[in-house]
């Protein structure tokens, strides 16, 4: 079974038809990607666009009350398949296919999940990917957006899901469930709509970006910006792309992702090649770098280098609220689990714990639960499952709307 | 007083002028940099280079035996300039200024202090830098090297500055003192010519390049080739240099020589310019991204790019003895005072206190001292002043030759 795209009118906000037309919605193993259509969308910066497109899917089935809704945002360099196969055939089910199923952490034989792609999805040239960023065609001048497109920021993604869940006709959320940009989106969900998300789960992420990330995302960017066929973000029509900077900017990007134990463990000093010593030759590769290229590489040949460089503009953006995290966090009325990340250099434990720090002080209900391991970043993926039972009674405990309940666990 | 470069005849490894004459070696708070010219020089990796030069400078005087020199070999993007002045008016002294002259650390009233450029010195445009490396004119072409320079080691580095010191007449040196790169240097000095080196003394650097930092440094030289005006290594005779691509590295390297505590103290969020909001337009940044460029790009201007390629797989291809470390520090005899930086993140304080293991259990003398602070790695030479009088009294300490001194501390 090939995924269809669906098409649905612009200004189409309330289909008649139904988003859940086709019983594509159940989660069968296989899973249907959708577009979402907004007719206009004014961002946070005051710039509106006219037909935004998300995609999302589902998984497990919408109750009656439409009351057992998940949302799902996705990390920076995801996309909204956070389960299941489009395709039998697939070579891989989605990022978190080991908590999201039937009978896993997040049940979907009890919950109906929602997980959906941002704007200016970095995976733009992915035929699963359904976006509107700067590779978009403008319908004001019938050219792609390139930088005309607007500076997004995290609230912009939320705002545009938003619509999306009140489309689908769900109200308030059981839960918002998300890893690394996911969670910062899933605690800027629960401070931007305090009435709207019940429960929070933010795996790895932070509650703002600081100093040093702000540092390391000018790297990314800069390397992108570096490569002359990236031309100002003017290279649409052109014959060169700028693959080679934003390989450049990947290549950062899959390391810091990891952790000096982790690259030891899997890589050494060993050569890509045996008998062809580095030390003797620019042409010859240390294992970890040839593992480096090859990774960026193939994840740039799918990804839009102006998305890219507007992503990282939007991460850098992020404070909960969007002015000081502090008054950002005190509108929080969710329950919140935090699971920071031990080995994680990206996004250092240190980010989650200043977070229920503030939300204590705030007398919001936070508990935390941290993954273990030598992965680095990368664990709120490859070790989720260690954590898989404190998700699952996280989302099935009561829905006590007390904000005064003490903290579980701390830092 | 400018500096006047000399000039000395190829072949003239023993100069009957002597590198004394003129009395420039006194080190009388102008330092006088000087050329030491190679006829041919065989690379580690088996390639003859005609006529290499580095250049070298000195503070304090040589004893009528030639028995109180200390040796400084120079950090990744530093040079031969540690200490004193060139000129009157240079803004800056030499980087460790702090710890090297009269009646300092390393007491120049005491000491015959020489430091000298590496092959291959990133500083090719800066005036005050005499190195031979992949800008240099190859004789046998009367063109650039390019990426015809052969790759080259730390060893090679070590090699080239035994000659420069037999050449002064120097055989047992006092001591070698290195940051980073620098320290890296010391360790195979001691490794190389256990005979040599009486003491040493490693501030930050590591007994061999880790996965992680290999990793890393493929970051910084993929942004240097992934500017197309890099070409292969062949720019020389171009209009456009591969500045932007060498830019993007630097923004790296500066920023991970600090520390995510350094960076929120110095900068915060705070928008480089009032009113112009990051996140409302690509063009406006945040402080730390405006001090990233600055820097990267006043870097940027005096570095050659080859130069950085080669100097980056010197770093990745380093380990002390050039095979296994445990092999290589166990030739060492010297007396070795080990300097980590507690928040260094470029080479974490776990390397030296692997090298001080390895070294205790080779039952060689060996004492450690770690700079506190939050500067990150930087603080090797903004906080050296901290660890002063341990490297005093390391230096003046007696000269035993006995191996079996127990270590005086561990990490």
């Amino acid at each position: 079974m090939r995924k269809t795209r669906g098409f649905l009118l612009i200004g189409s906000l309330v289909a008649s038809s139904g988003p859940f037309s086709g019983g594509a919605a159940a989660y069968d193993g296989l899973v249907v990607k959708r577009p979402f259509t907004l007719a206009s969308y004014t961002t946070a910066g005051g710039r509106t666009l006219r037909g935004v497109r998300v995609g999302y899917e589902t998984y497990g089935s919408l109750s009656p009350d439409r009351d057992n809704v998940i949302f799902i945002p996705q990390p920076f360099s995801a996309t909204s398949h956070a389960a299941g196969r489009y395709r039998p055939d697939d070579a891989e089910p989605g990022y978190w296919d080991e908590i999201i199923g039937s009978g896993k952490a997040i049940n979907t034989d009890r919950w109906f999940v929602v997980s959906a792609d941002t704007l200016a999805n970095l995976n733009a040239g992915d035929p699963d990917v359904i976006t509107t960023g700067p590779a978009s065609i403008d319908p004001e001048t019938g050219h792609p957006y390139g930088l005309g497109f607007p500076p997004m920021t995290l609230r912009d993604f939320v705002e545009v899901h938003r619509a999306l869940l009140d489309w689908l006709g769900v109200g308030r959320l059981h839960a918002v469930v998300g890893a690394s940009m996911g969670a910062m989106q899933a605690l800027e969900w629960a401070s931007a709509y305090p009435d709207r998300v019940a429960r929070v789960v933010a795996v790895a992420g932070t509650g703002e970006t600081d100093a040093w990330m702000i540092g390391q995302i000018n790297s990314w960017a800069s390397a992108v910006r570096a490569d002359r066929a990236w031309n100002g973000g003017s290279y649409y029509w052109a014959r060169d792309r700028p693959a080679a900077g934003l390989a450049a900017a990947l290549r950062m990007v899959v390391l810091q992702m990891r952790h000096p134990s982790w690259a030891t463990a899997t890589f050494g000093r060993r050569w890509a090649e045996a008998g062809a010593s580095p030390s003797l030759s620019l042409d010859n590769r240390y294992e970890i770098e040839a593992w480096q290229d090859d990774t960026a590489m193939a994840l740039a040949r799918r990804m839009d280098a102006n998305s890219f460089v507007l992503m990282c503009r939007a991460l850098q953006s992020f404070v909960v609220g969007g002015a000081s995290l502090e008054d950002g966090l005190r509108r929080v009325r969710a329950r919140v689990l935090l699971v920071p990340v031990a080995s994680d250099l990206l996004t250092p434990p240190q980010h989650l714990h200043r977070v229920q720090r503030i939300l204590e002080a705030a007398g919001a209900s936070v508990t935390s639960r941290e993954i273990a391991g030598e992965g680095g970043h990368a664990d709120d993926v490859t070790r989720i499952g260690s954590v898989a039972e404190d998700i699952r009674a996280h989302l099935e405990g009561s829905d006590r709307r007390s904000a005064r309940t003490s903290a579980e666990g701390s830092p």
